[in-house]
């Protein structure tokens, strides 16, 4: 096993927020931290140039989508991931167990793995802990993750309690099929909104051993209030000298309360999908591109923004582009949003280190209109 | 009238090509020159910054589409296609007759100008020459069109010959309806196929006066053959110390009979189209990246090749992106065929300054398989 080291810098006084250091065969990346989606071996519209530009340190890729095209035999074969897609920094990849799942009726649960149907041909295909983890070693990320189940929302407390052994018995599986010596291997707490199951789930992980912790299951269709109820309940089940991930979220809302909670890791498909729809992140909350009242709008998207598209473009240049269904449309849209992420996480970190998290996340809430409120879409 | 100053500064000894200058208000550019096509404000793909790197010294962009969509008033009122899509080097206009021709049945020709409707919305339109002007006067390019009429082809010549008058009067009043003084106007010669009629368009055209004369018309159905006929016959009608611009072409061989025959200026959707369809341009001819053959080819896409493309990324992974449909493969892909067209027109300058064109030429020629051959798609 991989001997990742992860450093716990400075914990915030006013909150669980932590800021620490995780090392990585690729290199060192400070956390709290955001990844970037590249679903398929590339953050849609992105060069790995301009992930660095917007401030990308690590991204993560989808053991699912590159298992299925263009196959991570191939991938291997050609020296992994970071050579094929020219990314040199840390690359995490899922396990394929949340995009299996998923694909509701094409797959089939059992003991042994999951049966299931490509959503590009329809071929079948069988995934179990042990491929999910030789997709994962012949992609040669930096970090991989246990194959697991995430139970829908809402399901009974049985099911659950299920689901989390099952998910139990494959991370054992996973960690005894897992020999890369230069990749971590972390594992996904399961328990659904049901704090003592997710409490369950972290020991019986924590017995195993792992290099890491994810929360997996979580905006899976609850109440936003009830997602971060979960975050702060299920923190202190994972000991604070292990790096905590959330998977799957969220909205930069999500990102401020999860490190208020003392997560480290976090990953989402919002910035870069929302971005192909026009929907941009600003200090002020959200708006969409293609609003009639961006017609003639000279200004930026976002004043206080200091990154490419904010330097060089007006709103009415992007809306123009956004209507004319342009790639340079989905090309600068999602540069402003991974730099508002990026941007905002770097903000995080600075302010855990100054001690002052506390602070910035209530002036976060008080730029976009009062704490917890979701700003609308314009 | 604008003031174009156009230099020549060499003569080939062994061909018509010619090395220039030509000082536009947003700089001077080079010729032979390539101006790769920006239809919506925008060449498809491509930042301002990476049309620099791939060594643009101007573009073209579309007075039709710009019309119809954001509208040149709205253009004119953000200051103009420079400063609303960040691109602070020359651009030219096209005038919209080819476009509008092109509709078929959607459009209506009279003596006063052209009825149409749009290809969006279905829209009805009416564009004249004091239109056209109007809008390339809004937008501000460096180098405006005169609206012109292009016959189909095959045409009888009466309708060629009819065809021509209606240009030459519409040119006249193009002329007339232009004001700004920042803004060089040219002439667009019309005729068909026809020789004859090419003299008598360019004739016409010239004792109207303007600062540079297009051959408009070509590339439209006739054998390739035919068309470097044409190139041949029509050069000299146009004096030496005007720019001569062949609007439309052309693959990378009728670029270099082009500049043969003493041509100066081209533009042409093939580099950036091809290569949204996987069609990429190589020093020994032309290869479609999706074939099987590149599954797992780590070589770069042309080992001759210095650009971005090739010097980071294989043919293996730019088949998985173009096959997966990913952003990033149009734009890798319209990278690499615009520095393909631009370097060889490097070359070709470098060639004509060195008086070695007719040698590369056909050095050209053989590095793909014999003098006139059309390299087949693999």
């Amino acid at each position: 096993m991989f001997d990742l080291k992860f450093e716990l810098i400075k914990k915030d006084p006013g909150s669980s927020a932590r800021l620490g250091s995780l090392t990585t065969t690729h290199g060192k990346i400070e956390t709290p931290i955001f990844m970037p989606v590249g679903t398929q071996a590339t953050v849609k519209a992105m060069t790995p140039e301009e992930l660095v530009q917007a401030g990308s340190q690590i991204i993560l890729a989808n053991t699912y989508h590159l298992y299925l095209r263009p196959g991570h035999e191939l991938v291997g074969r050609l020296g992994g991931l970071h050579g094929f897609m020219h990314w040199d920094r840390p690359i995490l990849t899922d396990s394929g167990g949340f995009q299996v799942f998923s694909l509701g009726e094409l797959r089939k649960i059992s003991e042994e793995g999951v049966k299931f149907r490509s959503h590009i041909d329809g071929s079948r295909h069988f995934l179990s802990p042990e491929l999910s983890i030789a997709i994962q070693q012949s992609l040669g990320a930096d970090i991989a993750m246990c194959f697991d189940e995430c139970p829908p929302y809402p399901a009974e407390v049985s099911y659950v309690q299920k689901s989390l052994e099952l998910t139990t018995r494959w991370a054992r599986r996973c960690k005894e099929a897992h020999t890369r010596t230069d990749q971590a291997l972390f594992g996904i707490v399961q328990g659904g909104m049901h704090p003592e199951l997710r409490r369950e789930s972290a020991e019986r992980l924590i017995e195993i051993g792992f290099d890491g912790y994810a929360l997996g299951g979580l905006s899976v269709g609850e109440e936003k209030g009830l997602m971060h109820e979960m975050f702060h309940a299920c923190a202190p089940y994972v000991p604070e000298h292990f790096p905590r991930y959330i998977m799957g979220i969220g909205a930069p809302e999500d990102l401020i309360e999860a490190v208020n909670a003392g997560y480290d890791m976090f990953d989402c498909v919002m910035p870069t999908r929302n971005a192909r729809n026009g929907a941009l992140f600003t200090s002020f909350g959200r708006i969409n591109i293609k609003a009639a009242c961006f017609e003639e709008d000279t200004g930026p998207v976002d004043p206080e923004c200091d990154c490419y598209v904010c330097r060089n473009y007006s709103r009415a240049y992007l809306r123009h582009l956004y209507r004319s269904q342009e790639i340079l449309a989905s090309r600068l849209n999602t540069w402003h949003n991974l730099h508002y992420y990026l941007n905002l996480m770097r903000q995080v970190r600075d302010s855990i280190a100054a001690g002052t998290f506390s602070a910035f996340r209530k002036e976060f809430y008080a730029q976009r209109g009062g704490a917890g409120s979701v700003v609308s879409e314009r």
